[in-house]
């Protein structure tokens, strides 16, 4: 976890672009037929090397406490891939599981504490398939830039004051970053949507085994 | 729970009006200096009254699938008062818990199957102290209407089309109900800071014993 000023975050002007996520002060472009890269953790010496071989999905900013976040920085950037795409490549015995109990079991490096991916096991999950990432592990260029940020309010508990949300909302939307304090409209109905489908389809699966 | 014509629902243009809530279709105003009125459940005979010395206050819709919804209704309605200004006052033999593990502890009539208040115990909840009432069940007019719509992408678990989603929420942003798929941005950030607070004074005060 990155270290935070929550002073300077107070005042009538808080610099937000520099407090929000290095993807946002220093953003780089889509690349159209873009097919991945390399992401490697902060070691100077052995680092991790995880290759992606898929485009990023989803990519966007997060104020949870749980996704790793660069050193100073409010968000996290996290985008997900395939997990067929996912291969640790160099060092993967630096690799350790940061919380055995969370839902998604995410990868760190032992020494630097740069998590390299997040994966999810159960597969009654909505996003089981899909592997979490953070582009900015990888100098490749062409990566989806972040389209939203999510679990916005979850900043408070890192130490950003909550008088200043209402201008934080608005600096995000000035950025095209619409805030939301759960995940965007869109995953939360394909959420729900998977819950329907979930339901739906445990009696069809005891009617067809009773038919045999 | 209210039965839901989901059929009638598909479309190129739904009767989002009708199927929202009676509170959308048939609105009354908030009336200032209003200090609350009494709440009675849907029996013809002997209902459960119960009196509520308060106005609400964040009043909004709610799309989750614990909540009491009138018959037909996608939507509940749900505020909040002080548990104080909550009172039983006829027939609260009634009254029977909902859901003895949910957080919101749900006091419904067991004959007609209303939903009459909502209360927390749990007195580390960021809304303890706080009841969760249906202004509908009140034939006072004064109350405060709803604000907002609350975890709007649940709906699609009770039947709604998910691709219909993106005309809900237009229709229900033109009612001047600004839809979330969790609380609104202000509660939210209660949330989170009532989080703040509690990590806060656990040391302190694990300070002040050692100092006795």
């Amino acid at each position: 976890m990155g270290r935070l000023d929550t002073e300077a975050m107070t005042g009538l002007v808080p610099d937000f672009l520099a407090v929000i996520h290095p993807a946002i002060s220093h953003p780089s472009a889509q690349v159209e037929g873009f097919i991945g890269g390399l992401l490697k953790c902060q070691c100077d010496k052995s680092p991790v090397v995880v290759s992606v071989g898929s485009q990023a999905s989803h990519n966007h900013l997060c104020g949870c406490s749980l996704c790793w976040k660069p050193d100073g920085a409010l968000f996290s950037q996290v985008a997900v891939v395939p997990r067929d795409a996912v291969h640790v490549t160099e060092n993967g015995d630096k690799l350790g599981l940061v919380d055995p109990s969370a839902v998604i079991q995410r990868y760190a490096c032992r020494d630097c504490g740069v998590h390299l991916v997040g994966r999810i096991e159960a597969s009654s999950h909505p996003f089981y398939g899909l592997d979490f990432i953070h582009t900015e592990l990888s100098t490749d260029v062409g990566w989806e830039p972040p389209k939203f940020a999510a679990f916005v309010s979850s900043i408070i508990e890192a130490g950003f004051p909550a008088a200043e949300m209402p201008n934080m909302r608005r600096h995000l939307r000035s950025l095209g970053l619409e805030p939301y304090d759960c995940l965007s409209p869109e995953l939360m109905d394909a959420i729900s949507s998977h819950i329907v489908l979930q339901k739906q389809s445990r009696p069809r699966q005891r009617v067809e085994v009773a038919a045999e």
